[in-house]
């Protein structure tokens, strides 16, 4: 994603600690507490203008969501999007997804999700993928036993890296569409990439996986 | 594969007892005493016309080939090619897949190939797929340990199908390429099939999975 610099995002972030949570750590293992309800919690790790994950806040309010971006720049358009919404059942978080074992316990996170992460091309920068093992360790430390991780990407060379990690860390495939545009998959809530990449005639792959 | 009657087959086949084995149980646990050389042993189920199976066994002269077909009509231009290029390293068996075990012992065989599989797309029919894992079982009872399955398809429904049956089986993926055309893959020798319709513009999705 191309990041424009914007001087005046962290202003507004911190303007909205109601749903931009600072210190996020100070609530691992009590992350239920900061929400009304005591739900199961679904993350989005890398939620960019946090179209996906406002719009999955809205159609199952039983679900406590978090969003997680890195840049401030992109994520001050989710906090735009949720000040609009006021949704109770969704925060967002400007932390580096390295730092998830720090935030969340083992088994607070009911499932992960990664829509159109970078798929870093280069063979060399491997390890920066969010499907990369270490990335799926740290999901697992933060998962609920049999969790599961949903994903979904435009970019062919990043599925296919995905699918033989996740088959070599022994996750168990559960769902796969190589086409989901053109399945019998419902309910589907696109990314503002995922209508952009789409309309420009570009596959759309998804899958899901499952934690032991 | 529309299968034509040709009455004359029978005959062929019959005719050519050392390209096309009769009585194919009988070497059970010995299909090395068959061949000319003691070598890795790999299959093909469904080797349609032959194509495969005979470019391969031209292109790999250290390793024995047997392919597998049930419908005598279509076999039969196999072994027209195989009396044509009296290859020592290649066999032919005109026998139903479900016979697996009957003809291989436990670790006789090192790979098995599956190329452009009938994909019985009506849901009552995926017992019938060649990768359902009844047949997965089958292809584990006869290969040695950590031994490989190799299966492309211009069926994408199919594929699909497989990844999860793969994964559910406990196998693991070590390559895929969900446009097998235009990757790097090197070496790629084409079915009938695969000429046909990947000339009519379809992908063609392949894969490399591992048995424990």
């Amino acid at each position: 994603m191309r990041v424009r610099n914007k001087p005046w995002a962290r202003e507004m972030l911190d303007s909205h600690p109601e749903y931009v949570i600072p210190s996020p750590e100070e609530n691992k293992g009590k992350w239920n507490s900061v929400f009304e309800k005591d739900q199961p919690l679904h993350i989005e790790v890398g939620t960019g203008k946090g179209r996906f994950i406002t719009e999955m806040a809205k159609a199952n309010p039983h679900i406590n969501y978090i969003g997680i971006e890195l840049f401030d720049s992109v994520i001050v358009s989710a906090l735009e999007r949720l000040t609009e919404a006021k949704l109770p059942n969704l925060k967002l978080l400007n932390v580096n997804a390295e730092k998830l074992t720090d935030i969340f316990a083992k088994g607070e996170v009911n499932r992960v999700y990664l829509n159109f992460s970078d798929p870093w091309p280069k063979t060399r920068h491997a390890k920066r993928r969010l499907t990369y093992k270490t990335f799926l360790k740290l999901y697992e430390d933060i998962l609920v036993e049999k969790g599961e991780l949903h994903f979904k990407t435009d970019n062919q060379g990043l599925f296919e890296f995905s699918l033989l990690s996740f088959s070599e860390y022994g996750l168990l495939l559960k769902y796969i569409s190589l086409d989901l545009h053109n399945s019998d998959f419902e309910g589907n809530i696109m990314t503002e990439y995922e209508e952009k990449f789409s309309q420009q005639g570009s596959r759309i792959y998804r899958c899901e996986v499952q934690y032991p």
